[in-house]
C-alpha cells in the first residue's frame, strides 16, 4: 500500500445511496479520493404504477405515475448492506450517509411520516400513494397557479423562468386537494421523498434546501403567501402552515444521525452522520468534480436534468428554477431539464422500427440503438431533410407545458428509420442548446458541458452535442455518479471536508473534454438548428395551439 | 340466351388497353352491357426507372422517374392478344379498341415517333427516355414558370388553379432544354404516352383533349405564346410551335384505324376503330357510370386523381385543371390531385411497422394493413392525438407544391403505429376534403363521391372518408375500370353510341352510396380538420417556409 492510501483508508468510508425512477442504488465510496469500492442495485417490486394501482387494480387516468413508499426501504434494507458487503469492507468503518432522489416526487404522510398509502382504509386511494416526478396529471392545477401568479404579480414566479411545473409540490398538492379532499384532510404533512428517506434514517423530518427551492417555491426565506394560495382555492390557504411546516437544512449538512432502528435496517453503525436529502441530478455534479461557475451538468437518460452554478443572480425565462444554495452552497444554483430525451429514442426503437433491422441487429450482435445509430452517422448534415421536435413528455425547459407533443416534418417516401431516429437525436441537442442560449443571453456563462447517465455510451450523440453546442464535452462515465454524488455529500456532514466544493474537488471525477465540437459540421447544423426554432416558437410559444387542441380533443374522445 | 344477350352479342365487344404505373391491363368488353368478358396484363420489363437508368447503370438524381417505350409496346404484343383468348371470343368479333395512360407521362421523339433513346447514340443520355408522371425533378422549373406566368397576367394560370405542376408538358420540356440542349435540339416532337401508343396504332399522331388540356395548357384554342416562351428561355420559343403541333382530337373520337402491322402486333382485325387516347383517371369516370355534374370519381391508389364534370366554368384555387371536354365532350372536366395516398401507407407500413405486428399479421394470415387498420378502428375519432399532414409525396391539390413534405404531430411516448397509421389515413380523408370543398366555394357542385382504385376495399377507410367528407360513397370494385372506360370510348369511336355519355350510361357500372357519413363522428373529425387545416394554410401557404428550407439545406447536404 502506499502511503496515500493508508491516509485514504484511515479517513474512512461514505454510504451513498440514489433512488432512481426504477431502482435504489447504494455505493460505498474512500472518503479520501471518492474511489468507488462496492455497489449493489435493488429494484422496486412495484416500479412504477402508470394504469393500474396495484393495491386494488383500478385504472387509472391518462398521465398519472405512482410509486409505493415501501420499495424505498426496501432498498435500504437491501441494497445497502450489499454494498458494503462487496466492498469488502467493516461495517464501522463507514462514517455517513447520504441519499439523493428522483423529484419532485412527493408524498401523504401523516404527523409521524407514515405515508397515507399504509393506513389500511386508504390503501385503495391513488391520491394516498406517491406521485412520482412524471404524474403529469396536474397541469391543469399548474396553469392556474401560474396564471394567478402573473396576475398578482408574485415576486417568485420570475425564478421559476416564470412558470412553474405541473410536476411540482403545489401543482400536485392542490391536484390532491380538489379530486380527493378526503385524502387531502387526512395528509399532515406533504413530504418530498427525498426527505422522506432520510426522515426513516433519522427519525426526523428536515427538508433540504435543493427540493425545496426548487420544487416547493421557497424563495428568500418564504414560500407562496396565504393570500396566494386562498386565491387559488379556499381550502388550500393553509397548506404551507400546515403541510409544508419543517426546518430546512442545507446541503451536505448533517440532517442527523442514525437510528438505531435504521442502524438495524442498514447494518451500518447507529449514530452515524446522515445527511441532508438531495436531488439525484443536482447532487451529480459534485460527483463530476463539476460544481463551479460555467460547468453545466448535464445528466442524459430517460429524460435529460440540466444544473449549473452562478455567482449572480438573473431571472431566465424557461429556465426550471434558480436557488440559492441550490446545488452547493454560496452559488446560484440553476436548474434547466429537458423532459424527454432517452425514452424518446426509446420509444422509436421499440414502436417503428421494422422487422429488417430488428433482424439485423440481432444478426450482428448490437442493439437496435446501435444500429440506427451506426446508420445515422453514415449521413451528411442535413441530409434526412427532416427536423423533430422532441417533446414527445411535453417540454420542461424552455417552455414549462407537458401538454405539448413531438412532431416530425420533412417527412417522404425515401425517409428510412435511420433517418427520424437522427432527427429525434439532433432535436433533443437542439433543445439543450436552446436551454444552453436562454443561459447564456440571461447572464449564466457556459463553457463546459459534462455529460453524465445512460446516454454518455453513444459517442455519435455526444459529438453531435458537442457540434451543436460548439462546446467541450466531459464525460462522466460511472453509472454510479448521483450516488457518489450523495456519498461526496456525506463525507461533508461526517466533517471529513469542510464544504461540498473543497470535497467535490477530491472526490469527484470526469473525463475532461473528450469531445471537440467541429466547426463545419457546427455551421451544418446552425441551418437545421434555425428550423427548429421557428417549430419551437410557433408550436411553444402561442403561434399555434394545434398541440394543445389535439391533447382537449384526445380528453373528449376518451371521455366519449 | 335471353333476347336481351342476344342483342348483345350481336353489337359486338370492344378493347381498353389501361397503360398503368409497373404495368398495362387488356380487356375485353361486350358493348351492349360493358360486360367484362376476358382481361389480361402484362407487367413493364424496366418497371420505373428511379435510381439507375437501365441501360448505362448510371445513377439517376433524386425525384426522377423514367420509363422504356417499348414496354408499353410489349403491353399490345401480349396482353391484348391474351385477354381476347381470355374471352373465348373470336378476334373479329372486336369493333374498336381504346387506350388510357398515366399523364403527365411524356417521351421526346423523331418526326416518326421514334423515341430518342432508341437511337443508339442516345440511350445512354437520360433526358432521351420518358419521363413518367411522378419524375418530380422539374419543380423549380415550374416555379419559374408560374412565376412568370403571374407577373405576365397569363389568362390561363388560373385556369389551373394559380399553379401549374413539375410534372407537366411545359415543365419537363424546359427541364430537358436546360439540363440537356442536345437531346432537346433532336426532339421533334414531345409526346404524351397516351398519344404515342395510339400512334403506334395507327400509324399517325393525333393528341388527345384530355391530356392536352390539363398537361399541356391549352385551353380556348391556344397553347401558351411565344412571347412567354421566349421570356422563360431564349431557346424554348418555338416549343409550341415545333414540338408540340399536332392535331388535337375530342374524347370518343376516331384517332385512325388500326394499321396492319398493329393488327399483326395485336392479333386484331386491320382497319378497326382506334380512339384517341385518354388519362386513366379521367376514363374512370364513364367506366363507373359517372360522368354527370356533381358526380366526383376518385381514382385511390397510390396517389389520388379527382375527375369531375360541371356546366359551369369557374376557376377553382388550387386545383389542377379545368377543361373543357376534358371528360366528356360538352362538360368542363374538374382534375384534381393528391400525390401520395396508397403510398404514404405502404411507406409506414413498410417502414414503421415493429416486429410484433409483422409477426401478428403473418400468424394471422392478414395483411400488415388489415392489421394496422383494424387496431386503429378501436379508438374513438381524435383519440390518438395526432394530426398528420399527407404531403410525403407533396402536394398535388390545393398547393401545387411538390416540394413539400409529410409531418406529424401529436407524438407521445404512449403513441402506437396504429395511432400513427390512422393519423396518415385521416390526413388523405382531410386532403379530399379539402379539395372538394374548394370545389363547391368555387362554385362546382359535389353530391356524390365515386371511389375507384385499389384503396376502395379498405371499408375502414371508405368509410372515414364519408364521415370526413359528409358525402355517400359510391364503390367502383373491378380493378379493371380504367380499361373498361377506354373500352367505352373505343365503342363510341366505332359508333356504337352516339356519345360518351350514353355509352357511360349503358356499359358504366357501380355500387352506389355503400357507404354514408355518421353525423356524430362526422362532426368529431370537424375538430381533427380543423387542426389540419391550419398546419396545412401554415406550412403550405407561406406562414412556414420550414418544409422548402429542408429540401434546400438536403440538396446542399448532398452536393458537399
Amino acid at each position: 500500500m502506499s502511503p496515500r492510501s493508508v491516509t485514504a483508508h484511515a479517513l474512512g468510508y461514505v454510504v451513498g445511496v440514489d433512488f432512481g425512477t426504477l431502482s435504489g442504488r447504494a455505493v460505498v465510496v474512500r472518503v479520501a479520493d471518492g474511489a468507488v469500492v462496492g455497489s449493489a442495485v435493488h429494484e422496486y417490486a412495484h416500479g412504477v404504477m402508470d394504469e393500474r394501482l396495484a393495491a386494488s387494480g383500478e385504472r387509472l387516468p391518462p398521465d398519472w405515475a405512482l410509486q409505493v413508499p415501501g420499495d424505498y426501504v426496501d432498498v435500504l434494507r437491501h441494497a445497502v448492506p450489499e454494498a458494503v458487503s462487496a466492498a469488502g469492507i467493516a461495517a464501522d468503518e463507514v462514517i455517513g450517509i447520504g441519499t439523493d432522489f428522483t423529484a419532485c416526487t412527493v408524498l401523504p404522510t401523516l404527523e409521524d411520516g407514515t405515508p397515507l398509502c399504509e393506513l389500511a382504509e386508504l390503501a385503495n386511494r391513488p391520491h394516498a400513494y406517491v406521485k412520482l416526478w412524471k404524474h403529469h396529471a396536474a397541469q391543469r392545477h399548474a396553469d392556474r397557479i401560474n396564471q394567478l401568479a402573473h396576475e398578482r404579480g408574485e415576486p417568485w414566479i420570475s425564478r421559476y423562468g416564470g412558470r412553474i411545473s405541473s410536476e411540482w409540490e403545489f401543482a400536485k398538492g392542490l391536484q390532491l386537494l380538489e379530486e380527493d379532499p378526503e385524502v387531502y384532510a387526512r395528509t399532515d404533512r406533504w413530504v418530498e421523498a427525498a426527505d422522506w428517506i432520510v426522515w426513516q434514517l433519522t427519525g426526523t423530518y428536515v427538508r433540504n434546501a435543493c427540493a425545496t427551492g426548487y420544487k416547493a417555491i421557497y424563495q428568500d426565506g418564504h414560500y407562496p403567501s396565504e393570500e396566494f394560495l386562498a386565491a387559488l382555492h379556499p381550502g388550500f390557504t393553509d397548506f404551507v402552515s400546515r403541510k409544508l411546516a419543517g426546518p430546512i437544512a442545507d446541503l451536505g449538512t448533517r440532517a442527523g444521525i442514525l437510528t438505531a432502528a435504521a442502524a438495524e435496517l442498514t447494518g451500518l453503525p447507529e449514530g452515524i452522520a446522515v445527511c441532508a436529502g438531495n436531488v439525484d441530478a443536482h447532487v451529480t455534479a459534485p460527483a463530476a468534480g463539476a460544481v463551479e461557475p460555467g460547468q453545466l451538468v448535464a445528466i442524459m437518460g430517460t429524460s435529460t436534468c440540466h444544473v449549473v452554478s452562478s455567482e449572480v443572480l438573473t431571472e431566465v425565462p424557461g429556465i426550471c428554477g434558480v436557488v440559492h444554495g441550490g446545488i452547493v452552497a454560496g452559488l446560484w444554483g440553476y436548474e434547466a431539464g429537458q423532459s424527454g430525451v432517452g425514452d424518446i429514442f426509446a420509444w422509436f426503437t421499440e414502436r417503428n422500427t421494422p422487422p429488417a433491422y430488428v433482424d439485423e441487429a440481432r444478426a450482428r450482435g448490437i442493439s437496435v440503438h446501435d444500429l440506427l445509430t451506426e446508420k445515422a452517422a453514415l449521413q451528411p448534415v442535413g441530409g434526412h431533410g427532416l427536423v423533430a421536435l422532441d417533446w414527445h413528455s411535453g417540454n420542461r425547459s424552455l417552455l414549462v407545458d407537458h401538454e405539448l407533443s413531438g412532431l416530425v416534418v420533412g417527412l417522404t417516401l425515401a425517409t428510412r428509420p435511420e433517418d427520424v431516429y437522427r432527427a429525434l437525436l439532433e432535436a433533443t441537442a437542439f433543445g439543450a442548446r436552446a436551454i444552453i442560449d436562454a443561459l447564456r443571453d440571461g447572464g449564466v456563462p457556459v463553457t463546459e458541458l459534462v455529460v453524465a447517465g445512460g446516454l454518455v455510451k453513444n459517442r455519435f450523440l455526444m459529438q453531435l452535442y458537442s457540434d451543436v453546442t460548439r462546446l467541450p464535452i466531459s464525460i462522466v462515465a460511472s453509472t454510479h455518479a448521483p450516488a457518489v454524488g450523495s456519498a461526496i455529500h456525506a463525507a461533508v456532514a461526517a466533517g471529513a471536508y469542510p464544504d461540498v466544493r473543497d470535497a467535490a474537488a477530491a472526490m469527484g471525477r470526469r473525463d475532461v473534454a473528450v469531445y471537440q465540437p467541429d466547426e463545419k459540421r457546427a455551421t451544418a447544423y446552425d441551418a437545421l438548428y434555425a428550423q427548429y426554432l421557428a417549430l419551437h416558437d410557433h408550436f411553444g410559444r402561442g403561434g399555434s395551439d394545434v398541440m394543445h387542441e389535439l391533447r382537449r380533443i384526445r380528453r373528449e374522445a376518451e371521455a366519449r
